[in-house]
C-alpha cells in the first residue's frame, strides 16, 4: 500500500486564496454590485461649520423627475448614532462640522441625485466655532453638543502604585508633551452600502463593508428601531478596512431610510473627496508624559495625561485611551503609574478607530520619551530598553499577564541585525560634521493585544464545518475576511487538522444569516480567535471521521490519521482509504450521516474591572523596529532607508501573508510618520484627494529586514498570536528617534514633513503644550 | 408571572413566506440577475431533423465585433449527457432532432450573439427520419443513435404471481390500448443559467434553476471532467420546476464552456419559443392493458405493456416505467401482475421528468380500464374500486408496504361529497335524451410515493440549525424551495419544536457550498424528508436550550417547554424567561456557547431489488378525484364544471399551501386532460407559444371541493405525507371516464380537445394500437 508523510502548511508561504481574483480584477466589491431596481443615493452636506438650521426646502428636489425619495431629519428615527448617542444621521436643528449630513436623495441615476441635491434650499444662522480642543475644554466655551453639560465627551483616570511617591525616588524626572495629527484610512474601497429594505416583510438586507457584521446587526436594530432578527448583513469583499468600518456612520441609516421611503434598493457610495472629508480619522491627541528614572536606568514612575480632539460627534476614537493606557502602564516595568485622559468636542472631523487604536499615539510619545530618559542616564537606547523590558510570566500593575513574551528577543534581534548601537553612536558622533545630509538610526518597540480584547460580553467566534461527499470542506465562520487574509489562514489551520489540500476548503464568512456569531474584525483577533474556532470544529470533524474509519478498518481511531485527502495509519502513513470514499460510505449507508460540526471559541481573557484592571487579551504581541533615515538638513526631507523589524508573532502560520501584513503595516506607519497629514483648517479638510494627502507609494518603500520571534503561545492557534495592528504602531516613534539621532533636534509633533523638519531644525517649531496659549 | 398557552402553526392557513415578494415583483429570478462583466450566450440549433453535418464554418461569427467566444462540438469535453450517455451538449457529426445544438456564441449583447448565430454556415446531408416509436422498434429501422445496437434505449420486464394462470380464472378479460400525448412544463420561468468560471482557481459557480443541486454538482463534474469540489451551485428563486429541471440539458455545459473560453460569466436564458421547442416534455406513451375480473368484481390478473417515445436522446423520461409499474402492480389488490416496457429512440423531442413521473399516463390507462371492468361486471365504478382498493397494512406483490392508507376513505369521501353514484346512474340514463349537451361524472384515484423514493444511494436531507442572540433561527437545509412552499412548511415544523413565531425563522436553501446535502426536489419528498431533517435539528436545539434553561432556573428540563419565544413551565405555561435572554446568557458567559445543531434524516425506505421489488418510499399518498363535465356533442367541447377531490395527506401542515398545491395540480391535470397538446409534426414542435399551446387559464378553472384525509403517518413529519405530484395524476382518467359517462363513447387518447371529442363522437377516431399500421 502507498504511504503518505504528514505534510503541513503551517509556516509555509501560502498565497492568499482571494489573491488571484483580486489581481485579475474579478473581485466584486460593493461598488460593482447593482441590485435590480436599485436607486442611487446621494447625501447633502452642510456648507457651514457650526450653525443653526433655520429652514430647509426640499420641494424642488422632490419634483425633479427621476427622484424617488428625498429625506431630511424628520424622516429619520429619533435614535442617534455613536458611543455617546450624539450623532443624528441627518441633522435637523443644527450642524456642527463640515461633514454634517442634512438631507439625502434617492434617484434613478447619480446625475439626477446630484442635480436634486442642488435644488435643496437651506437657511442657516452661524454659531461660534471651536477648533482647538484646549479651547474647547475651557470653562465658558460654547457647547458644541448643546444638550451636554460641557464639551468633555469622555474622561477617566487610572492608577497603580503611587506615582507621586515613586517620582520622588527618581534621579531624573523627564517631562514631554507630544502632539499627534489627523490621518485617515484612505481605503482603496471608499465607503459604500446597498440597503435593500423589504417593505412587505419588514426585512432589511444590508450589503455593507462593515468589519463587525454581528455587532452591526444589533446596533442597526437600535438605530432603526427594528427587530434585530429582521436585519441581515452581507459583507461583499472589502476594499480595505483598518478600523474605518467599525462603527455605524450616517450614510448607512440614510441608505436604509431612502430604501424604505422609495421602496427600492438604494446604493450609496462615497466619492473620494467624500471619503477624505466624511469618513473617520485617527484621533489627534496631545500627550503629556512625565517619568522618573534612576541613575542605573530603572524607571520609577510614570504619569501620562492626554487630551483628544473628538470632533463634533463621538465614535470609537474617544475610547482609544483604553489602549493607550496599556502602553503607558504595562509596556515596560512601571511599578507606579498614573494615567488621565479627556476627549473633548470641537467643530473638527470626528475620529474613529484606526489600526493600532491609539497605540500609535501612545507609542509615539512613550518611545521617544524612553530615548530621552536613556540619554538622561547616559545609556544606549537599546540597553535602556532591555533593562526595563517586560518578560514572560509578568503580571503587570494593570493586570495584563504575559504568558509568553518575546520583547527582549525582539529588541536584541532588531538591535543586532541593524547593528543599532554602533550606528547610533556613530551618527551621534557625526552630527556636528559638515555634511548637510545626516544619517540617523532610531528604535521603537510596542506592546499590543495579540489574542483579542475582551470588551464586548463575548470575544468569541463560532464555526460550522461541513464536509461534502468528496472530502471538500466548507468552513462557515463568523470571522470576516477584510483583506487581512483570514480566509487563507483559517483554511490552513483546518487543513492541518484534516489533512486535506488548501483547494479542498471553501470559507463562507460574509452573511449574518448564515455564519455563526463573531465579535468582528478588530484588536488583531481574527487569526487567534477565528483560528481557534476553526480548529475546534475541525478537531470534532476529525474525531467523527476517524471513528468511522476505525469501524470500517478495524484499526483503533487513535492509530489513524488524516493526510493527503486520505485516512492513513498514524505511525507509518500507510493509506487505508481515500477520504471522499469514507465520507460517501458514511453518507450512503442505512444509518446515513454527514460530517457537520460546530464549535464556539471563547478566549480565556477577562473584562477589565471597574479600576480598569484585568487580563483583557489571551496573548500579547511585541515588536521592535529599528529605522534608518537620512535627513537632508537643507530641505528638511527625511528619507526612510531601512527598517529592521522583529515581531513576536507566537508562531508563523503563513510566512507570505505575515510578511505582507507586517510590510503593509510598516508602510502605513511610515505614512503616519512622514507624509500623511489630513490638514484641517477651521474645521475644513483641505487635503481631500490623493494629490494633497500624500500616501507612501512604491518608490518610497524602504528596505525591510523582518525577523519573526516564535514564542509558541500556549493558547494561540498552532501557537500563533495576532499581529494585524502591530507593525504600524512603532514607526513614527522610531523615525522621531532617528531624526534626533541624525540631527540632535527632537520634534514632538508628527508627521515629519519636510516643512516641519526644516522649520524645527531652524528652531522655528515650538514644543506642543497641553494648555492653549 | 404571565403564562403562555401552547400555540401551533400545524394545520393552520399560513401564507407562503416568499409570497409577498413574489406578488410584489421583487423576487430576483436568474433572468433578473446580471453578474459584472457578464456575456449573453445564444445557441445555434439545427434546421434539420436527422442529418449528417458535413461542415461548419464559424469564422464570420468569430470575426463579428462584440463576439467573445464561439464554440462547436470540438470545444466540448467528450462526455455526453443523459441517462444513456447519448446526448452530446453540442452535436458535431450528426443531428437527430429539431432541438439539436450545433454551436453557441457568447457576446456582449443579445443582439450581437443572435447576429453571430446567423453568420455560422453549416452543410448537411439528410438522413431518413423516424417519428413513430412503433416504426422505430421494428427490425431494420435506421438507427438514430448509430453507436447503439437498436433503437431500443430501455426495456425491462417484471412479474409477481402468475398473471397468465390468474387470467384463466377470470370471468371477464378486458384489454385496452391507450395513447398519451406530448405536453411540456411551460414554466413561467424559462430555462436559464449563469455560468461563472474562474479560470485562475478553476472554480465554477453555476446560478442554476436546477431542482437537484447536489446531484448536479456531481454530474457536472463528470460532464465537465472537473473536480466536484470545485463546483458550487447556487439556486436563485425558480420560476417553476415540475420536474423539468431534474437533468442536465445541453445549454448548461454550453454556458460553462462559453464562460471558460470567453473568461467572462455567461448567461443563457431561453426564449419562450426555445422553451417550448427545446426543454423536456412529458413522455408520450402507448399502453396496453389486459385484466381479468371475476363476476363478483375481484380482479384476478393484470398484464401491462408500454411503449415510450424517447425522442433522440435519453433523459429521465425513459425511467418513468418504474413509477408506472407501481400503479400497475400495487394500486389495487392485484395478486398476479405481469409488466413489460420499452422506450425507443425517434427523431422527436426528448422527454424528461414531469410532475407525476409516468403516473399520469399509467393512471389514465388503469383508471379508465377500471371503469370498463366495473361496467363488464355490472358494478358502480365506486363500488368496484372499493372492492379492490388497498388498505393499511398491505404489503403488495411489489413489496410496497402501506403502513397508512386512506384510499377507501378518499374513495368514499369524494364519492359521497360529489353524490357520485346517483349522478353516474342518472347521466347514464340521460345519454339517450335529445339534449346535445350531456352531463358526465367520472372518477379516478391514484397511488403515489409520499415519503420520498429511494433511487439514489441516499434519499436523505441534511439540516444545520443556528439560533442567534435574539432567538432568531436560521435553517440551513439541503431541501430546495422551487415554489412548492418548502421554506414555509420547514419553518412551521421548526416553529412547532422551538415555540417561536414564523417571523423568527430564516431558511437558507440555495447554495451547495453552504447547505448540507439533499437528493433534490422530486418524488414529492421535500416536506417529508426535509421536514424530518428540520425537526431533527430543531429537537437537538430544543434539548440544548432547555438543558441550559434548566441550569438557570433549577427546574428539570423535562418540565420546561418553549412557547411564544419564551421558556415556560410545560405544565402551566408560566413564563420562566425570554428565549433571546437565555441565548444571550449561554453566549455571554465564561463557557460561552451558541445553539448550533445539525441533523441528517434518512428515510427507512429501501432500494428495489433486482426483481424491482422493495418498499421504496417511507409513506404512500392516495387520492380520489371525481370530475363533473358537460360535453357539447355538437362542438366536441368538454367543460369541466367541478372537481371533488379527497387526498390522503397524512396530516395537514399548512392548509393554505396544501390547497394551493393541490388546486394547482388539479389544474395542471385539467390541462393534460383537455387542452394542452404539444403538437409535434415530423419532429417539429408546431405549437411553440402560448397562443397555440393552450394552458388552462383562470376562467376555465372548475369549482373545486377539496377534502383532506388525515391518516397521521407514523414516519411523516407531524404525520404528514408528500403530496406534490398527487393532484395532477388522476385528472385525465377521471375526465375520460366522465366523457364516457356523458356520451357512452370511450376515447383512448388524450387530450380531449373539441376536435378529437367531436370526431370520436362521430366514430372517426380509431382506437390506438401498440403495433404500427
Amino acid at each position: 500500500m502507498p504511504t503518505i508523510e504528514k505534510e503541513s502548511l503551517i509556516g509555509k508561504r501560502v498565497p492568499k486564496m482571494d489573491a488571484p481574483e483580486k489581481a485579475a480584477g474579478r473581485t466584486r466589491y460593493v461598488h460593482d454590485m447593482n441590485l435590480p431596481g436599485q436607486l442611487i443615493g446621494k447625501i447633502l452636506r452642510t456648507d457651514r461649520i457650526h450653525a443653526k438650521i433655520l429652514s430647509m426646502d426640499t420641494s424642488a428636489a422632490e419634483a425633479l423627475p427621476g427622484v424617488k425619495a428625498v429625506i431630511t431629519a424628520k424622516d429619520m428615527p429619533a435614535k442617534m448614532l455613536g458611543l455617546n448617542n450624539d450623532n443624528p444621521p441627518l441633522k435637523g436643528d443644527k450642524v456642527r462640522a463640515e461633514r454634517d449630513e442634512i438631507a439625502a436623495v434617492a434617484a434613478i441615476t447619480e446625475e439626477i441625485a446630484l442635480e436634486a441635491l442642488k435644488l435643496i434650499k437651506v437657511e442657516y444662522e452661524d454659531l461660534p466655532t471651536l477648533f482647538d480642543p484646549r479651547e474647547s475644554e475651557k470653562e465658558g466655551a460654547p457647547h458644541i453638543q448643546e444638550s451636554k453639560d460641557s464639551n468633555v465627551c469622555m474622561e477617566f483616570e487610572y492608577e497603580h502604585g503611587d506615582a507621586a511617591k515613586a517620582e520622588t525616588e527618581a534621579d531624573f524626572v523627564i517631562e514631554d508633551t507630544f502632539k499627534l495629527h489627523y490621518v485617515t484610512h484612505a481605503c482603496m474601497g471608499v465607503s459604500g452600502v446597498i440597503a435593500d429594505f423589504d417593505n412587505i416583510t419588514g426585512n432589511l438586507t444590508l450589503h455593507s463593508n462593515t468589519q463587525v457584521p454581528f455587532l452591526h446587526k444589533r446596533e442597526f436594530s437600535e438605530v432603526l428601531e427594528m427587530d434585530p432578527s429582521r436585519i441581515r448583513i452581507i459583507q461583499p469583499p472589502i476594499g480595505g478596512g483598518f478600523g474605518s468600518k467599525l462603527d455605524i456612520y450616517p450614510f448607512e441609516p440614510i441608505a436604509v431610510i431612502l430604501a424604505k421611503k422609495s421602496r427600492c434598493p438604494v446604493k450609496i457610495v462615497f466619492t473620494r473627496e467624500e471619503e477624505f472629508m466624511a469618513s473617520p480619522t485617527r484621533q489627534p491627541a496631545y500627550i503629556n508624559l512625565r517619568s522618573g528614572v534612576k541613575k542605573d536606568g530603572t524607571i520609577t514612575s510614570r504619569v501620562f495625561d492626554s487630551l483628544l480632539d473628538n470632533g463634533a460627534y463621538t465614535s470609537w476614537g474617544a475610547t482609544i485611551p483604553f489602549v493607550m493606557m496599556q502602553t503607558a502602564s504595562s509596556f515596560y516595568r512601571v511599578t507606579d503609574c498614573q494615567y488621565a485622559t479627556k476627549a473633548v468636542y470641537t467643530n473638527n472631523p470626528t475620529a474613529g478607530s484606526f489600526r493600532g487604536y491609539g497605540n500609535l499615539q501612545a507609542t509615539f510619545a512613550i518611545e521617544q520619551h524612553m530615548d530621552k530618559m536613556a540619554e538622561a542616564v547616559g545609556m544606549d537606547p537599546l540597553e535602556f530598553r532591555l533593562k526595563n523590558a517586560q518578560e514572560a510570566g509578568e503580571v503587570t500593575g494593570q493586570g495584563m499577564h504575559f504568558k509568553t513574551c518575546g520583547f527582549k528577543e525582539c529588541l536584541s534581534t532588531a538591535g543586532e541585525k541593524s547593528d543599532f548601537s554602533r550606528k547610533f553612536a556613530e551618527n551621534n558622533a557625526n552630527r556636528g560634521n559638515g555634511n548637510p545630509v545626516k544619517k540617523g538610526i532610531g528604535m521603537a518597540s510596542m506592546l499590543h493585544v495579540g489574542g483579542g480584547a475582551k470588551i464586548y460580553p463575548s470575544d468569541g467566534c463560532g464555526t460550522i464545518l461541513k464536509m461534502d461527499d468528496f472530502g471538500h470542506v466548507t468552513i462557515l465562520t463568523g470571522a470576516s475576511e477584510i483583506g487581512q487574509g483570514s480566509e487563507t489562514v483559517l483554511s490552513q489551520l483546518v487543513c492541518e487538522e484534516l489533512g486535506v489540500p488548501l483547494s479542498a476548503v471553501t470559507v463562507v464568512n460574509n452573511d449574518t444569516d448564515i455564519t455563526p456569531w463573531d465579535v468582528g474584525v478588530h484588536a488583531s483577533r481574527t487569526t487567534f480567535i477565528g483560528g481557534n474556532a476553526a480548529i475546534g470544529a475541525a478537531k470534532l470533524a476529525k474525531a467523527k471521521v476517524l471513528e468511522s474509519a476505525s469501524q470500517v478498518s478495524n484499526i483503533p481511531a487513535d492509530q489513524l490519521d488524516m493526510r493527503g485527502g486520505c485516512i492513513v495509519r498514524a505511525d507509518d502513513g500507510e493509506v487505508i482509504m481515500q477520504l471522499g470514499k469514507l465520507l460517501r460510505g458514511m453518507h450512503f449507508k442505512d444509518k446515513a450521516e454527514l460530517v457537520t460540526t460546530s464549535f464556539y471559541y471563547e478566549p480565556p481573557s477577562v473584562h477589565q474591572d471597574k479600576g480598569f484592571k484585568g487580563d483583557v487579551s489571551a496573548a500579547y504581541a511585541w515588536a521592535t523596529h529599528v529605522v534608518e533615515v537620512e535627513v537632508d538638513t537643507e530641505t528638511g526631507i527625511v528619507t526612510l532607508d531601512k527598517v529592521t523589524a522583529a515581531h513576536d508573532v507566537g508562531r508563523v502560520l503563513n510566512e507570505m501573508s505575515l510578511e505582507g501584513q507586517i510590510e503593509g503595516g510598516i508602510i502605513m506607519g511610515q505614512g503616519y510618520a512622514l507624509t500623511e497629514d489630513l490638514l484641517v483648517k477651521e474645521g475644513r479638510v483641505i487635503t481631500p484627494n490623493f494629490r494633497d494627502y500624500k500616501m507612501v507609494t512604491a518608490p518610497e518603500i524602504p528596505e525591510i529586514d523582518l525577523s519573526f520571534i516564535e514564542t509558541q503561545d500556549g493558547e494561540g492557534p498552532q501557537g500563533a498570536k495576532g499581529v494585524g495592528e502591530a507593525p504600524s504602531i512603532c514607526m513614527a516613534a522610531a523615525v522621531g528617534n532617528a531624526i534626533y539621532n541624525a540631527t540632535g533636534v527632537r520634534i514632538y509633533e508628527a508627521p515629519y514633513t519636510p516643512e516641519k523638519v526644516y522649520r524645527a531644525l531652524k528652531g522655528a517649531v515650538e514644543a506642543p503644550s497641553m494648555a492653549a496659549e
